[in-house]
């Protein structure tokens, strides 16, 4: 099939989920979560094929790997979602109008989504369920090195809904893997009601560029945490510490530290010295090397940089007016914290900060759809438009307005 | 100033609007309003020159033209926003997460606002007067027949804003009205939060295709009417009526009639001689040319067309579940109606038709912000990404997640 074939097909099929009710999508989950248990050695034979053909370094392949453990992980993170609760259906606003019109704003699902993303087959089986429970057909579009994958875990899920008497076609993998219908996707207007590209900055930046349909921008985090004057140093470098190493290679973490000159040339020594406990390479501004002569220079890049690694950047700063400005300025609109004890730096730094999750003494590495309650997400929007932050259920929908009368009409 | 540079200059500006509160905000649209009014004769001037030097027809000068009266209505609908309320502040939801984190999620402007625009001066205003309410900063780009009185009108709302104390650079008016220019604004990615076009189905098309920054999709109509078996024929015809003929010009005018087959069999007669006793122009499907072989034959291309004049297609369907299939394929998403007397038919076009706003038994005509209670709009968005149907203020807003905590850091 053409990208465009497969795309209509997954529009033609759109109504068996999005007006299939939260039963039936729960029982799709859980007969698709059932079907990647019982059939976990023919995916990982095929996850086998793929790794052979691989000729990627080992971070990849292991990104790339799926075994029995991890295919039952992919398996539960299907039955949480039946816990969620469906958001179509939803009755946003209920009103008469001045001239008898009953109006109601409902929830209803975005329609058509299109996923492109990298080498990571579980995004596959979590991609599908989300949009099960959110009433969606999905277009997935993944990389040539998982395809083998993808095509494994996309059958298996498929075969499972038609043996439990589900249309499964709303469901649909773009089996062709090339760089030209990565781009002839991107402009399936009528077809695609949105696109989520999910993966490296150079994915979404191509789909910025290439998309006629509209997308969401999701996951580049060059995200900072602001020492002001008044932190408490014993919170402080805990939430640092968090924030930078507890995960380096996901969007949440630390890549930036702005301190503010009076805390710096008392307590920079000891940031540093925590720092490099953990392994972290430092890259500082001059200010700081003034203070610690032996630190490595940052370039302007290394401030716009998302290291996803054991690497930050340390700037001075005048105050929480420069740290703002700074933030804004390098930074991604994803996740900044201010370490602070000041409530009135604390409140400019949240009204000002123009990021999706804007934290006071809290490490960055909460913003995540389970830790903010909401549970599985397709993503962490960085854009204003639609979503930001976490994009759960309740972000994969849209909503329409329903009007009853009785025959008005406009005068 | 380059496009860029204009952009720029914007966004430096954005916190003197963001920040600035509901009473300022609304002591700007008064002062805004007032000057409008007080420098009446100036800006009609400016607009006469527009008009000499446009070689255009009747249709588009009229559109074009600025006179007292209109400019009282524009002055008028800035006054109406200070009755409106700010959506910014406002509190979406408010949570303790499990570890203690505080967690709020509260409205936010947009941004930057882009709005692209054709010879209608009058959205000069109502765009800077919804992007003051909703503490957007705004890059206003109209077209080059306008160019003086778009000036105009910036100049005089803007000197007003300094006059009575405020910064009035949060608003840009692009000058370089050529084809380069547009395409340049489209791409502001990090400067540009979003771009909404207001105008032809071609300037929309355009921005579909040549846009890196979000978009929102406003304002292409292909609007349906549907008679089904038990419709009321004293209830529909005035309905159709007043969806075709109230004003021909607008989005929301219907363009395209469909009738049940047995209904068209008893009723289409008095249905052809209503719209021509209304100078409606038809075209109209082979089974209808069967029952009444002087209707002149609809193409393919006619069922697609947003006429925006005395002109609509007819089509004989076999049922409800065809009229969906044919406006889901054949429309622009935008608002459909069914008039029934059946409640199941009702239910299932109010589920399935894929449109911002459905209707049963009332005119397409009401779909717009005023009627719909939200007061004034950016325009109808037939996107389901963001906003769906009328942008007023609160369409106009994103949101960001404030979290504050104690130093909690992720296990």
């Amino acid at each position: 099939m053409t990208v465009r074939e497969t795309c209509v097909k997954a529009k033609e099929h759109l109504a068996s989920i999005s007006l299939a009710g939260e039963d039936k999508m729960n029982l799709m989950l859980i007969a698709a979560a059932g079907a990647l248990r019982e059939k976990a050695q023919f995916i990982i034979a095929e996850n086998r094929k793929d790794i052979e053909n691989c000729t990627r370094g080992a971070q990849f392949v292991d990104r790339l790997m799926l075994d029995e453990k991890r295919i039952d992980g992919i398996a539960t993170g299907l039955e949480k979602l039946v816990q969620l609760k469906c958001p179509v259906g939803e009755v946003l606003e209920e009103r008469e109008l001045y001239n008898g019109l009953q109006l109601r704003r409902v929830r209803v699902p975005l329609g058509v989504l299109g996923i492109i993303y990298e080498a990571r087959p579980n995004v596959t089986a979590d991609a599908i369920g989300l949009c099960i429970k959110s009433g969606n057909a999905v277009v997935l579009r993944g990389s040539k090195d998982a395809i083998r994958s993808n095509m494994a875990v996309t059958s298996v899920i498929k075969d499972a809904l038609r043996e439990s008497g589900f249309d499964p076609e709303f469901i649909q993998l773009i089996e062709d893997t090339s760089r030209e219908s990565s781009v002839e996707f991107m402009k399936m207007n009528g077809l695609i009601d949105v696109l989520i590209p999910r993966g490296s900055a150079s994915l979404i930046r191509s789909a910025v560029e290439n998309a006629t349909v509209p997308i969401i921008e999701t996951g580049t985090g060059n995200c900072h945490v602001y020492f002001e004057k008044s932190a408490d140093i014993g919170k402080a470098l805990p939430v640092l510490i968090n924030a930078k190493t507890q995960r380096t290679s996901v969007c949440n973490a630390c890549e930036s530290l702005l301190i503010d000159e009076e805390y710096a040339e008392k307590h920079l020594g000891e940031i540093v010295a925590a720092l490099r406990e953990k392994n972290v390479e430092i890259v500082a501004c001059e200010k700081c090397r003034k203070i610690l002569p032996d630190l490595v220079p940052a370039t302007e890049d290394d401030f716009y940089a998302e290291f996803l690694g054991l690497k930050i950047s340390v700037k001075i700063v005048s105050g929480v007016e420069e740290a703002i400005a700074h933030i804004n300025k390098y930074g991604t609109h994803h996740s900044d914290c201010i370490m602070t004890e000041n409530a009135e730096a604390a409140d400019k730094f949240l009204d000002e900060v123009d990021s999706a999750a804007v934290y006071v003494n809290a490490s960055t590495r909460f913003t995540d759809g389970f830790e903010f309650g909401l549970g599985a997400e397709m993503g962490i929007s960085t854009q204003k438009l639609h979503a930001r932050g976490p994009m759960g259920l309740r972000e994969l929908t849209s909503y329409k307005y329903q009007i009853r009368g009785n025959g008005q009409i406009r005068g």
